[in-house]
């Protein structure tokens, strides 16, 4: 049974469109982009208009500045770890959030064990990094600061463009993984003052496996994958043809539609938040009210486990992400909810919900009284809740 | 205008059979394979699937030994940089061959800025390696030997199950770049004594931007790309589900057909090797007469730009590479090429023809007619020519 889908930051549908032209590459026979002869000539100009619609939904100065990459982990790996090495020998240190994502986590921990020290700031209470704590902590080894643009598990927003600022005055790179917020707010990577800027294709309905990585033009920095001559020198490997097509047209549409998606995911978060008291108690918004993604609110029901009530919301039709340890695979609670100040059982009973173009309020209503249902069913289970209220 | 492919190491069309399945998979709007609820449970049932079929086309033990990526130039970048970063402080050594392909190329010369030592080793004049020269140049620093499979520019195959046993012997991890091998000659990984082998879909009428890498199970390898858990934790990135359902479909067929195709593709190369003396002379064969890929013939036609010649196949309506520094956009004559004893003359009139399953007999037999006219033509007009013949 297909679910209704309220785990938008997990995936998005193709829009029609975007299926369209994906299907025209698979049925038009291409040849390979970088081949000598005639017949690459159609791909590499498919390949440029992609390019071209891609950088028109990010503001780039010059289509030449997005790097088309397999996703936004690879992005952000290859912003990460192509700094570090394209600036070996003029300092060790990097700073970044104690919120971002595991690709950001993770490539940092792989060059803290080749000897780079990372600083790592804490957030406020909403979620959000203080600009004085960056310049704060940029010293003359700093090389790169890399803070995410929207948060994955809260939606919350940074204040990118303050961030961008600082490091640009104290001469530090700056990187921001904006892999949740590319198509669905307005991005303009000159007003962020960004020098590197990741994003994927599916969050705003392009396909899955594609993404790009924004390089200012002038930027220091290595390849990750090195070999042909491909993407002006900076990523090597046969192109994913199908796929860029389908992330350029899904840029043109994103860029075209941005206003009116905008209002119809805000509409329904806000309709969601109004309603909630409504039909439980006794929980947290994590998501900043007003800098955060218009369709992503990150709810912590206290008392209860966020696994249960996902696998409970499947059965009853919905798709949801919980932040639950056990859900997420992880020994311990998010650490994003854990910097927020949470504790660790109420970091235990979230949910994110991310809503989509297709939903309506009609689903959001009905999600609602289920949930009602099952936190119900689950508080009248728990030890915890008894010895709360009763 | 289509033209006549026989350029098929640069692209391969896709199959019916993997276009059907490509399109099948835009159409399903599968969630994301990762996702908690039971919306991923598809997505994650084709990647398995299609990860049975691959590692079925290589004979690996087991499927999780597949590590899906970008392609061909991610996977030898992921082996070489990948085996690199896990045995720091173990050695700084590796052993590979004049004639690789720019990606394995590149991520040495990457290392080599790191303070790794590379030995290079050189082919005799058909081509190939020497067993006993791997065995000779391992030394206590050794953490791999990366030799390649096949020859992207000659066809020539390695006596890569030799050099694998001496590795093993040595207990020095070996990678083979099979880019141009999988699905086109019977691979068994454990025959080949290997424990990493790149490989690519496109070779096999895949979809391009897709590959895979083979890991041997107990493999010591950092991942590439790092952020989820996704790929048994070897690969993070949400994957390219189309592309991989479409390699996975490619994959299945390759293995069915392998002996019908394999035939198919020799007898062109035969016919073209025995009629072409009936065409022009003063040529060279670079192709190993017995270990090499059924589909691939480098020719070196002497007293002539391989450009020139390219440029006017082209008007004639075939498509093929050559190996001319002009057209490879490189300043010299390829390295692959001089490597097997050439001058730099005779390598900048080498053609290389890669045949593929559409190509008819009688469209080698027209190719022929306008190469006599065209070689004709350029030689009348080569001083070079004159001087030897007049």
């Amino acid at each position: 049974m297909k679910l209704i889908n309220f785990d938008h930051i997990s995936a998005n549908p193709l829009l029609p469109e975007v299926k369209q032209v994906m299907i025209d590459a698979i049925n038009g026979d291409y040849h390979n982009p970088s081949s000598q002869h005639s017949d690459g000539d159609a791909a590499a100009a498919l390949l440029d208009a992609a390019r071209e619609a891609t950088a028109g939904l990010i503001h780039a100065e010059n289509p030449k500045e997005i790097v088309f990459t397999s996703g936004g982990t690879e992005s952000i790996n290859h912003a990460i770890k192509g700094v570090a090495m394209a600036t070996q020998g003029k300092g060790n240190h990097i700073v970044t959030s104690n919120i971002e994502h595991n690709a950001v986590i993770r490539s940092l921990k792989r060059l803290k064990s080749f000897k780079y020290d990372v600083t790592s700031l804490s957030v406020d209470s909403s979620g959000r990094i203080n600009p004085e704590d960056v310049e704060k902590a940029i010293t003359d080894k700093t090389i790169l600061v890399s803070i995410m643009h929207s948060n994955n598990e809260t939606g919350t927003i940074q204040p990118i463009a303050d961030i961008g600022r600082i490091a640009r005055e104290k001469k530090v790179l700056f990187h921001t993984d904006a892999v949740d917020s590319v198509g669905v707010v307005p991005i303009d990577v000159r007003e962020l003052n960004v020098d590197l800027l990741s994003f994927a294709s599916n969050t705003f309905y392009g396909p899955t496996g594609v993404g790009g990585l924004y390089v200012r033009r002038g930027t220091r920095i290595f390849p990750l994958l090195e070999g042909g001559v491909q993407e002006n020198n900076k990523r090597a490997g046969t192109e994913n043809l199908t796929g860029i097509i389908g992330m350029g047209k899904a840029a043109e549409l994103a860029a075209r539609d941005m206003d009116a998606r905008y209002r119809h995911l805000l509409d329904l978060k806000r309709y969601f938040l109004a309603e909630l008291p409504n039909y439980i108690d006794e929980y947290i918004i994590n998501t900043h009210p007003e800098h955060s993604l218009p369709h992503v609110a990150s709810v912590s029901i206290q008392y209860i486990e966020g696994e249960s009530v996902m696998l409970m919301l499947d059965d009853a039709g919905f798709a949801v992400s919980t932040r639950s340890a056990c859900a997420t695979g992880s020994l311990r609670a998010s650490h994003v909810l854990l910097s927020l100040g949470l504790s660790h059982a109420d970091a235990q009973g979230t949910l994110v919900l991310a809503f989509g173009l297709e939903n309506t309020t009609d689903e959001v209503s009905r999600f609602l009284a289920e949930l009602k249902n099952i936190v119900g069913t689950l508080r009248n289970m728990s030890p915890l809740y008894k010895n709360t209220t009763g």
